[in-house]
């Protein structure tokens, strides 16, 4: 991990949530979540994140601290008059799927994100889950982008399938999960999909699957990395977003897009994803002692070294 | 691939069977399968595998012919009066299920298998997945073994885990699948599943988690490989015997366990299993050419050289 001074600046705009969850392992009630907040806390281990959400008069000073213990930036989380965005979830026995039990979109529902001056030049950027509408007017407010990432979902591609098209188009990588990818492009296989997706705008795309690891698709590449090896899982809640935001942040820290920062960016976003799945809420992915992180990145390669 | 004339002996006991098996990709009746069939074939690119099962006076010359072509020893292949085992089954559409329709067990229901004389010193054994008694019976023939490796599924970890448990005391190397090893176990994560069953005998444990890919655990190694990704699959059966007819061709192939070799092994079983999903039956794995075999080995290679 880079401790360096001036790290080099990731824009990440995203839900900030507080969420309600239920697992075989225990439960919690109204801790921090949303994309934005697994994301850059995820990616602060190598740059400097700077948030872009919106929360609401219930997000208290205690609910920033995290960001502050991990140097984010959060002058772009506006609080607004209301209550912050709050998901409720329960998974089932194994872990493999989870039931919605209530979204109050609260003041996520009239979000209209609007990107810091200082922000503004940051030249890599992850756009979280989040409505495409609102993907493309955070690119719009980009003026030195060099790299743009993003991620989206199911819902989306039902949804607002021709706005998500037009972000594609401009976004250089997208994160997806292997459902959804097969959906998004309406190809049987993940190859296929990949080669569809890779049609249709981004030149890098990375399908999430779960404990299962993840791929990266690119020019002349196919990465893949396993998901680390756990003995207990506690809450998968960010996983995704915080596989997506150590990747980012790992290629911010490393200003390339060379095969080997790829690689290291994949097995970097892997070994963040296992420690948010061991505990609830940001909790697994705060504090994390560089050698705890570089023994279990070490047990992963150690893994692939066929 | 080894092309040498002495190969090393892999003695295999598994099901010869005619399977019908109906998958999105089309359908075929009476076709050549069963765990014997797939392992021997797989693993005859690298050893001289030395066949025992049963078949019925419906198996004809013809159908012989696949083991010969690939140097397979069928002298231990009897045929008695009855006919062959017969399975038929249905894939579901997205491949991630099957319905078995129909099983008649045929010959196979008296199946006891005698080994033959010149079988008797193999140095490796492979016990494909039937009955753990008679897996126990041909243990018990063998004279010279050095690693004995076997197979099994969730139908004898519910009707005969004694038996089971009785032939896990006397292997090296246990494949199962992750449902299977979750159950075999009783514990729910791989991590745990798999420190349970090296406890019960094993001194190896390779997890097949079919396109995701497989894990070898044992002494201070745990290994992962993941599947080859394909454009199109067309019947995944067989695939977990030919993946372990592969890797324990290999291994035989080798004479080592040393790490490097249980890595090449993980990796040859992943691609004959890849060319095994691609068609109907053995055809598959029929006639591999080496240079079209090692094309796809060094692009699994590729994607987890990070």
């Amino acid at each position: 991990m880079n401790a360096g001074e001036q790290k080099e600046k990731l824009l990440i705009v995203g839900s900030v949530a507080f969420d309600s969850v239920e697992t075989p392992a225990g439960n919690v009630e109204m801790a921090l979540g949303g994309s934005a907040s697994y994301a850059s806390i995820a990616a602060s281990y190598w740059c400097r994140p700077l948030a872009v959400g919106v929360v609401g008069e219930d997000f208290e000073e205690k609910h920033f601290k995290p960001f502050a213990d991990h140097g984010v930036d959060t002058v772009g989380v506006e609080k607004v008059a209301g209550k912050t965005f709050h998901w409720r979830g329960r998974y089932h026995d194994d872990y493999k799927g989870r039931d919605t039990l209530e979204t109050a979109l609260n003041v996520f529902e009239s979000f209209d994100p609007e990107i810091p001056e200082e922000y503004r030049q940051a030249r890599y950027v992850f756009l979280g889950n989040i409505d495409p509408g609102l993907q493309m007017r955070v690119l719009d407010q980009t003026t030195a982008a060099e790299l743009v990432a993003m991620d989206t979902m199911n819902l989306w591609i039902d949804i607002a399938r021709a706005g998500l098209e037009d972000v594609l188009k401009r976004v250089d990588l997208l994160f997806i999960n292997d459902e959804e990818v097969i959906q998004l492009s309406g190809r049987s296989s993940i190859l296929g999909a990949a080669e569809k997706v890779l049609s249709m705008g981004p030149k890098y795309l990375v399908v999430k699957r779960g404990e299962y690891g993840a791929l990266l698709f690119g020019p002349d590449t196919c990465l893949f990395v396993p998901a680390v090896l756990l003995d207990r899982v506690v809450d998968p809640t960010g996983a995704g977003d915080s596989f997506a935001g150590g990747f980012m942040g790992r290629i911010a820290g490393s200003g390339s897009l060379e095969r080997s920062t790829l690689a290291s960016a994949l097995i970097d976003g892997a070994v963040i994803a296992s420690f948010c799945v061991e505990a609830f809420s940001v909790d697994g992915i705060c504090g994390l002692a560089d050698a705890r992180f570089a023994a279990r990145r070490s047990q992963l390669e150690r893994m692939i070294r066929l």
